[in-house]
């Protein structure tokens, strides 16, 4: 179908590719809102079909609906197909295929598009079919519209977040009852707040991909999930929350996308973007330190809008399917009153840094012996690797006392080297936590 | 232009109606982001005239494009108009004018929309043009693109949020100093966070015309800021902030906006919209509570995402030209790309509900007589009122004791008969303070 050409003829044509708990909200809100849906889009959707796997699994959806040949209900005669399949295949062939066709696509896939947005769009735009996603980051906190059109004139210069219910439910917990990771992470399976394989969560390859689709908004720019840096939270531990909440901290896995302008020496600026993935000490006073649980929090940094944050529901078939059937709106009034979404915006080309070029403040903490000249020993090292110290608390125990050092950005190598070093002078006992320090000034 | 009519052959010609702290961010973002406007939109802007009252006073723009006839600009050949000069007239004519003949609009004019919105979207709606204006409520923060898109496939039930700074910023100051509101009000005057005539803020005008905003398009239904029941703050006393703080509350003015449902005895239900805008006490634990100065934050719950919170910066020249510039991007894009953006959508029809038919919570505070049968003979009262008491606290002092009464939803009516006769008791001798309780289990 040719760029905003409207098909004010009949009703929009719904194709659904995966019945699990967000595509059974889907079929439910689109049955309960019918009404309210026809009059805000100026036609009547019509679901034409659903693609399952498993056919005979029992599911609050109306059986004559299902399909297992996805291909072929993505090649007959629909308006718009709704992804919540996940993964990345088979949903990348299908969505390709649907595009290619001039049909528009909403979906949930944020691995997909991750790491093949460029692809998707690239067939979207040859075809003139939009190509819509709220619903792939931060559940249904209206996110990714905010950051692609109400942002559009201004010029964005962070965005930092909790984008893992999983994590953040492990994390918070720890911090509540001191228990150590694979207890608590033991407890959030049993509870239904982790996977059985939780790999893609706890090691940040779920927050990496949103990540990826957040700085590739925010920055006009492609990133892709391999370019971000990431940390899970299988290393944390119990040593690291308490030390966090002896300081008055907490510590959250967070998401943070930068822009980063250097002036060199003649005056010219050089633009990079950063993304990366992994825990960190947060104040307790921050907002973010109060997200606990299911929710995700969002903070957006721009020129002229100074600093906002989005809070809302970041999974669950509710609040997911409220982002899809939002996206699904608007495709279909674009298909009725002509006009097309926004396509993909990768204009400014900016290079990735990696995160040995993006220094980041430290919180170390060290098991020593309680004697004079401690402190002086390990500020040696540190100023020898050139990373400079911002706080120092020093606090004696029975025989042994406690160390606790907070450092100005440093870079991931020479903090490595640093702590390498500390931990070998013979008056440190144990290098107790070395972890990152967020939501401070600088 | 008819409906989605694509214009890619030249650039998107701009005219700007006024010329304060906002227009002049807006000209200072044109110029600076030029390039990236340029490639976001697919076309460069030019802007081509601004229409300002008085042409010699300083402005950081360029003074050749001044003019003092802002009708002959508007009936120029531009694509579509900007306007950033507050209040009724002479902002409705130019703007009507501007929509009738095809020009899209641009506008951060609240008033304007909370009284003129049906007509401004028919001439919008009989030409084809766009009609955008985020920047109208809540300053930078993306709210109103999310209520009327990203939440277009959901049922919203309730928006409660903090959408004026400058009572914010008094009753923040009131909270933190016990000083009165006359003393806090000077202050912020002398600060600059209060007009000359502050009015339109301190009695609640400018909260009730976002709150118009907010209803319509939550609800999909017209509200306007007669519709609102509205109270200021200029009678929030000192002893109402220092009774919310003895019970761990604040004051905040919010602007609440509500879907109500009835169910008949036969099964049948009836909805409504009621919209207010009040001083209420709120719990120090409440998100909105540790909202502060010119910052706006406001909730948003739908049936199907749950609860939502939006934060940012409310005013200021920077954050409302981020906004207005968002929309100038969407309405430019729209121009070169065809297609419109969403229209009114007023189809739901609802009534709107009397502050008489909305029932809140109500906290009393009492000075009385420090005896036996006090608290029997003011509980009597609320009894014989068919006002339910859902909790008490008695202090005695040197000769007199406070009673604080916390009740179960009321009207207005009804409470109001309760304290004055209350207030009539012989052992009641002061009412120090009556005020609504918001933000807590009903």
């Amino acid at each position: 179908m040719p760029e905003g050409k409207p098909n004010s003829a009949g009703p929009i044509r719904v194709a659904l590719l995966g019945c699990g708990t967000v595509g059974t909200e889907v079929v439910r809100l689109l049955t309960d809102q019918a009404a309210d849906l026809t009059a805000r889009i100026g036609a009547p959707v019509v679901l034409t079909g659903i693609a399952v796997r498993k056919p005979n699994k029992h599911r609050e959806v109306p059986a004559e609906l299902l399909t297992t040949d996805a291909a072929a209900l993505v090649a007959s005669d629909v308006d718009l197909v709704v992804e919540v399949i996940g993964g990345i295949e088979p949903a990348r062939t299908l969505l390709l295929e649907a595009l290619r066709s001039g049909k528009s696509v909403v979906t949930a896939n944020k691995a997909l598009l991750a790491e093949h947005s460029a692809e998707l769009f690239e067939a979207a735009d040859a075809s003139g079919a939009d190509l819509y996603f709220e619903a792939a980051v931060a559940g249904a906190i209206p996110l990714l519209r905010p950051l692609r059109e109400s942002l559009a004139g201004d010029r964005i210069t962070r965005v930092m977040g909790i984008v893992n219910g999983t994590t953040n439910f492990i994390l918070s917990g720890m911090d509540a009852t001191g228990a150590s990771y694979s207890e608590t992470l033991e407890e959030a399976s049993r509870l239904g707040y982790a996977e059985a394989d939780p790999t893609a969560d706890v090691d940040g390859f779920d927050a990496a991909s949103k990540a990826a689709i957040l700085a590739s908004l925010a920055f006009h720019t492609r990133v892709t999930a391999s370019d971000v840096h990431r940390e899970g939270i299988s290393a944390v531990s119990a040593s690291d929350i308490a030390a966090a909440k002896g300081l008055g901290r907490t510590v959250k896995l967070l998401a943070i996308c930068e822009r980063v302008t250097e002036t060199a020496e003649d005056g010219t600026t050089k633009e990079s973007v950063a993304a990366r993935v992994h825990p960190a000490m947060i104040p307790r006073s921050h907002p973010l330190a109060g997200v606990n649980g299911a929710f995700n929090a969002v903070f957006v940094e721009a020129d002229a809008a100074g600093e906002m944050m989005f809070y809302g529901q970041g999974a669950g078939g509710a609040p997911t399917a409220s982002a899809v059937l939002g996206d699904l709106v608007a495709v279909a009034r674009n298909r009725v009153h002509g006009g097309r979404g926004p396509r993909e915006s990768a204009y400014a080309g900016l290079p990735v840094r990696s995160i040995g070029q993006t220094p980041t403040r430290y919180h170390i903490s060290l098991d020593v012996a309680d004697r004079a000249g401690v402190l002086a020993q390990v500020a040696a090292v540190f100023a020898e690797h050139d990373v400079s110290i911002a706080a120092v608390r020093q606090e004696g125990r029975v025989d042994d006392a406690s160390l606790v050092i907070v450092t100005h950005a440093a870079s991931d190598a020479a903090l490595r080297s640093t702590v390498d070093k500390v931990g070998g002078l013979p008056v440190v006992r144990d290098v107790v936590s070395v972890m990152r320090v967020e939501g401070e000034e600088q």
